[in-house]
């Protein structure tokens, strides 16, 4: 009967392997990022094997001379990958055999594939999460040096995009350097769950060569070692969180670019962007887009739901793009400080016009309506809030009294705000005192 | 001050184009499969120019001559990519000004880089969908041929992974094709949507030039023209519609996988999986793994929640793979019948015993409850449910009597599900020349 | 040994059915939406049993009977549920048996509860198409009423957030408009896959008790009947494909918000939204937020990536809601002509400058090069575009001349856009047209 | 002109407020769960306000007792919601004024509702963490508890639900426990992140009337403040990684879920499911569904992808019934030895005879080749592995000898395994010993 004898109901294909399912299955195309720490598992691997008896030394040696060539090879760009290299485990040992012959058979006793997979991904994401963390650590100095220099300038704080109160733009800049600062931290905790050691777990049932792993985790410079071989070879929550990180940090700069992007429009004209940050269009000649920003605020779509080794290698990439690229762009940003000061209006100060009725003893929730009452006469009046007369203020309370002109002052109106954490110049100091604090223990 | 002479705070670049900016910004390492559609693309917008007026006829040959040259290098793989090219659509018109000189500069008269792109993407689309229906329509009818050839093949039929009752196996098979006629109904809306043309839509405000875009659809086969330029160029529900299409083709794909994978385990043995779809381990010498379908049952993550021209390249990519792979799995697959035979048991017969009660008058909720008096009585007895002797069911319900003999047979309780739809052998065939019949339609 | 008896290692529970566990798996909380649907398919399917000789004509009178008063008794109120209605099919039917006795337990003859389910559920989404249909027909039809109404008031298109073309205020409406329009073609898509009759698909292998099932079908109105049992009961395609159909919706009307939230700032101000669709804050007596938009855009993610029965019944009643918000929002907006016609600047006639020098002859490239020019040059001087004299642009180009002052006329800008599509007049009056026609023969 | 004077163009409403609008905005139908909170921070801020002389101490009493008073209502179930309660604050508030009139208006003072909401939903997520922690370790205690029992069970191993190597039953349900207490030290970091006290921020700007954060700090046991007004307000990075953590443990829940799915079949009959943690089928009189562990898989959906206050109190509801549900599971399941150890079979011993020629000199890659051989002849010849002759074996290399007899021990394969987070019973021991140091250090 047709079925069993392997024929075929209209099928595409008979042979010996279909070629589709061969390049379906093949990964060599983007873990070649792997090379250097595949060889380096490898080699901390022999000499673990040598430990247990398994290799002589004098085995031993050849293999990491042979490694050490291949290392050599990679680097150089003179590593040649054949039609068969699946991956690039198969690719190392492949090559391996080809310069020093049979005893590269020995160096896969006891390891499966999974085993090397997962300690080369940790070894090759350790070193990613160091270099993104100098990378963030770069773009929060970068901003609270920023912060501290701007400190002066006031500017209106949106609430629902529409003006709300005067703030600091410091206040502004050390909003988003404080979110960076949890990514910072969360990436150090992440690094410590990628820096644990599972090699030596074989396939599914453990290592059954008495392979020393306490030997391995010291060569392999790792934090601890992995304690069930199963979980070992097949969790690969290091990756969720990684990419969970990379997508949380991503929120955190496509914010702070939305907020860039409004601030450069027309209609807003607070900030500048550098040409180096900016393109055209390729029809209308006045053109001049904010297109790194765009590209921040986009890629944050990019990092979201996946989670496989191949979306850990362009995640990376992606952060390593944008923490450089938000850098350059706060670093050159042009502010326009009159802009700024011309966009904060009387109705602004509505809150203080409330707690000035406060500090006289109304409770808040009548002062909050004594204040929108105001509001709602300057409007009728077509005129602006601080353009009331004391008469006419007193028509709504007659705890106004002669000292309310104190209240339309917004560098006043900043300066109230002085618990942790306000627009005071004070918490301002504070808040870049406190970063930079959390810099340096990070650092540490 | 600082800030506004574009001095920096610590970062890292000064200049006139962050050189990361650049890289980030390109798409040419993805967008060139478009080289052909944006050549056709553009043929057809200086057809539109020339009767516009734009461009003389002998200026327009000039750039049909000089793109047809364009497409030649591309196909014969001699086309070379400049590193100031950032996209193919600046690609290809920088070529064609290197060949037939400043005429090129003409071509893009009226016409924005969105007009281009969505029309490109939707021409590549347009295609993509054709040959992805091929696929799909090929896998069906494999799975229909196969369905038709193994009418009499009789198995469980499982629910929560727990055995239900006896089913065909052309019954199954017919499930899963049914599932897939549904995507290839979507494919063919999809494809309808996408076959509208953008080009004439400008940046935003439209074409100024008198282009006569029913024109520009004639050229390049679209089955209608969009209706407002703004929406024209930004939207891209197409895309969207496609990966949805896709995932949930992906989703019908991955179920199919799942239970044949559970099929191939040593414990369920209904089914062998051909070697060209298996592979080995690097460390087990005794194992064949089912990778063909893992991979397909996994690449249904791949193609979730992105909605980027990338993700449509890459998709396309993935599903004409999967469904290739796929009509192999199912064209080489070989069938144990006898352990799928032997895997059928008595008590999945409970729910006939419980019919048998009905058509002598009991109330179905009576009837089901009696049935599961006898399968409790069998357990507990330790011998199989038509093994019970008819006295011992008379206890459960005088109902019983010696016709009862006549529930134990697999084939006649299968032939009992005739209504539409069902797994009797006349509703199979009624399925099967359904699906013929929408194949034939849909392919029309 | 302990585990094999069902002693505890240290376990939170002993006994007959975990209370947690019953809880878990109730889904009375939200399946009561269908207690009409569910009550009008038992209806049917009864008549179904009657016709099959499974009823008597007068126990499918009784059950018929018997029915309708569980309906009357959730229509009024006074329906009791008890503790041990795990769904709303257990609990008509263990109400049913209270109101007419044993009669009761025939109705489930040869029905699964997954029949029951699928067939319920379909009914109930293919009303809500219904009713959503007519929503968003309702909103479709007020913004084309509106884009009539206003078709002479210009304002500034934007690309990237920055000004880039004048376009009429009409086609910003009919942009989104047509966007709409889209997703009320895929609603009837959606319904027409909604209406298929899954009823007499059984628990997997089919109805083995010859009910009709194109009676069913008539019974209940659908327009098909499900061509496997497995697949019916099995597949919820359609409820993807709803769930789809809502994101791509509410991305839409996303969108629009998101214009809107803008154009409502201080410092676009070109539009003001109604009070009933605006808030105010707890602590700021000026703020008037734009909520109602705020809503529309947040909800959005609500909708996304969820795939169940609850989700149906939640993202159901959120687009019903945001479609009439949205229409409430439009219908009442109010906008700001003069602060419209004043955001016009004359650098957004930068393109048509390149236009007006393509019609002397210029290539596109070079045309846009010039006008480019001539845009920076009026920065440099810190002078209008349009205020450049005819000598300075002559230093650009020598086909510059006295005719060039018609290009600095907005009104004369958005006319030249006469292609299909455009923003000119006379093409905003045949979208309209267009959509209208459109929503006639979607509403036929 | 209509569109200015608030006239509709077919809009469905005029009027003061659209009522579904009203309904679209309140969200007192989920907030609810956070009455006891609310109390909880009001107190403490008004014991804030009398700090900084805002409240004399006579005010604050009257206000502490006032909440005290609503609390207790809301205890007692006597609380009743007003239709004006968009949220549980106003609702709370309001109360509170009915209870002691004017005062209760101060008590907002200098706060915003972002202040008041974030604050709230900080404090109880804290206390959520802190059950689910409990709850967590519970399972985790149950999970090793079990595994120390039941050391000297055997049963397959697999990998990609093939028969890979026979490990202990212990093994496997560390390798789940192990992952688990990856959970619980990821939930106590997202625990210390919510631990940060949010109050004092006001609207945006801080809090302007010198309220001491460190005092509301103290009185609400919080173990930090936040850095920055804005960034408090408004970041939520806290709800992001409670639900992240959520959708990783529910994972590793699933998968475990997923294996007894299995275990449970007929097929593989490894494990039986407690009754408590079984539904029947309304249908199939036989059926006995693993629905607890189905529900358990299935709820991994539901935690993903969403990030807004409601999804919190969902999740946490979920999280908490599943891990109860799954420890019961654990503590209740049967195993059934004598099918787990029939199961093991021959082949799956392939590997151990590889390293028995590598034990003899061979290197591993030809010895994989060796074992292979053997795997092809015996099944070629129809026998089991363990039946090929001495003879037969030596034709395949001269390396096997007598001693080859000892591999086929499945208690000698395991022992093998010594390695540390192998499968050994010394390594197995281990990892118990490791798992529960964890649980005391992570309760400490």
């Amino acid at each position: 009967m047709a079925s069993e004898s392997g024929k075929l109901w209209g099928g595409r294909f008979v042979g010996a392997v279909d070629p589709i399912m061969e390049k379906f299955n093949a990964s060599i195309a983007y873990d070649r990022h792997l090379w250097e720490v595949d060889v380096q598992g490898s080699k901390a691997y022999s000499r673990g094997l040598e430990k247990a008896g398994l290799l002589t030394k004098a085995e031993m040696d050849q293999i990491l001379h042979g490694l050490d060539k291949v290392a050599e090879e990679w680097a150089q760009g003179t590593f040649k990958l054949s039609p068969n290299d699946e991956d690039i485990h198969t690719a190392n040992e492949r090559r391996l055999k080809e310069l020093i012959g049979e005893t590269a058979g020995k160096l896969h006793t006891g390891r499966s594939r999974n085993d090397q997979v997962v300690t080369d991904l940790r070894l090759w994401m350790r070193q990613t999460c160091s270099t993104l963390s100098s990378l963030l650590w770069e773009l929060i100095r970068t901003m609270v040096d920023r912060a501290e220099a701007e400190r002066d300038v006031l500017f209106p704080g949106y609430t629902h995009l529409q003006r709300a109160q005067p703030i600091r733009w410091s206040h502004w800049i050390l909003s988003h350097a404080v979110a960076l600062t949890r990514d910072s931290e969360r990436l150090l905790e992440v690094r410590k769950r990628i820096n644990v050691l599972p090699l030596g777990s074989g396939a599914i049932a453990g290592n059954p060569l008495s392979v020393d792993r306490e030997l391995l985790r010291a060569e392999l410079n790792f934090g601890a070692i992995t304690l069930n071989s199963m979980d070992a070879t097949s969790e690969r929550d290091f990756v969720a969180e990684f990419l969970f990180w990379a997508s949380l940090c991503m929120t955190h700069l496509s914010r702070m670019a939305e907020d860039l992007i409004l601030y450069c429009t027309k209609e807003f004209s607070f900030v500048q962007l550098s040409d180096a940050y900016s393109t055209g269009s390729s029809l209308m000649p006045q053109k001049k887009n904010p297109d790194s920003l765009e590209l921040i605020r986009s890629k944050a779509g990019r990092v979201f739901g996946r989670e496989d080794k191949e979306a850990v290698f362009e995640v990376s990439d992606t952060m390593s793009a944008v923490l450089q690229v938000a850098t350059g762009v706060i670093s050159t940003l042009q502010i326009h400080r009159e802009n700024m000061g011309q966009a904060l209006s009387p109705d602004m100060l509505a809150t203080d016009l409330a707690y000035y009725l406060v500090r006289k003893g109304m409770p808040f929730r009548q002062a909050h309506e004594a204040s929108g009452k105001a509001v709602f006469m300057a409007e009728t009046k077509g005129v602006a809030l601080n353009e009331l007369s004391l008469q006419e203020l007193q028509t709504i309370s007659p705890l106004f009294s002669g000292d309310v002109s104190c209240v339309w002052d917004y560098g006043h109106s900043v300066e109230q705000y002085g618990a942790l954490g306000g627009t005071a110049r004070s918490s301002v100091d504070w808040q870049i005192h406190q970063v930079r604090a959390l810099l340096q223990t990070q650092q540490a």
